[in-house]
């Protein structure tokens, strides 16, 4: 990053900087541990083949994830904090589907960013169903991050116990956003996400 | 069944009336499961206690049924084929989104019937994640079963590869379904199925 004179002059703070290298590790160990899993398999690579790949002691990779499964599915809770945040920085008159479609911004940029990383990482879900049904589970888990935002715009929060509409919004835009990635792999990447995405959610006009 | 002299004169074949058979013994065992898991849990409650209560030998519950787990999610599946073909059976002219809409009658219906009995099975859904897990697996089946169709109605039958549209209708109403059950659940089915999924579908206009 280069300094600026527009950069405030207090340093960021020892954890901040912390969280920042704990990142920045985990991604580089990710990178390496998503070719190996492209190349021979998720069950048939080992943590230990992936630390030494990665340059590090086998305790070290422990200190970054939890399991293998983490490498693979450990940021999954992190993009939906980042997804929440794109839709709260939308505009207010923006209508909620709208505004829900820019937040996903956020991931096709990721697919556009790196589009072989991205499509290894989904031939990886559709190899080992385990790994599928998990990151499901975590997906699912975005809704909860979602909802509130969406039921401030429908100016109905707190939202009737039997008033679905903020619920559904998510849950259907979260359908079509696994409809574009189911159909960019089923294309191989030929059109962009981003493109797929608009066609999908598209065809549902709120 | 009343006799008309339109019934034709042959009798049903022998594995039709097996099945229903079948079929029959299969919803009387559900019932008596159901109100054993609701009152003393899923984890709780034996095979063997199913089994006595419902009349049966252990033995003969497992010819019903593979596992404690089948007797709730065991007709998941028939369920998305009676789904499928209530879409199947929509007017031509009916736009995809209402036509999924009235597809979903086949289970607002079984709500209405049976709301005890659905409530029943929403809370024991809630209760064990791994049940909750078993049942979004096997719904996200239903997807393959219901495409089709939505393409036939869209007009692109085959899909070009990069058509995302019919799988995104179809995982977007599945999603403004679960929306919908969840939010009768939430207000402790004080209000039907079919008005929440109204406004849940609603909210997306296709």
């Amino acid at each position: 990053m280069a300094d600026s004179p527009k950069t405030p002059a207090s340093t960021p703070a020892p954890s901040a900087l912390r969280d920042r290298m704990r990142h920045a590790m985990q991604d580089e160990v990710r990178v390496v541990a998503l070719r190996l899993f492209a190349e021979q398999g998720f069950e048939n690579t080992t943590v230990g083949q992936i630390a030494q790949e990665a340059g590090l002691s086998r305790a070290s990779f422990f200190r970054y994830f939890g399991a293998k499964e983490d490498v693979v599915l450990g940021n999954t809770e992190e993009l939906g904090r980042e997804v929440a945040a794109a839709l709260a920085a939308r505009p207010d008159d923006e209508r909620p589907w709208q505004a829900l479609r820019r937040a996903f911004d956020v991931l096709t940029r990721i697919h556009e960013d790196a589009p072989e990383q991205a499509m290894n990482f989904m031939r990886l879900l559709n190899q080992a169903e385990p790994l599928k049904a998990r990151h499901r589970e975590k997906r699912q888990q975005w809704q909860p991050l979602l909802v509130p935002e969406i039921s401030r715009r429908l100016g109905t929060d707190p939202m009737p116990a039997d008033d679905p509409r903020a619920l559904a919004l998510v849950a259907a835009a979260l359908g079509c956003l696994d409809a574009a990635t189911d159909t960019w792999m089923a294309c191989e990447g030929g059109t962009d996400l981003s493109v797929i995405l608009d066609r999908a959610m598209g065809a549902l006009v709120a």
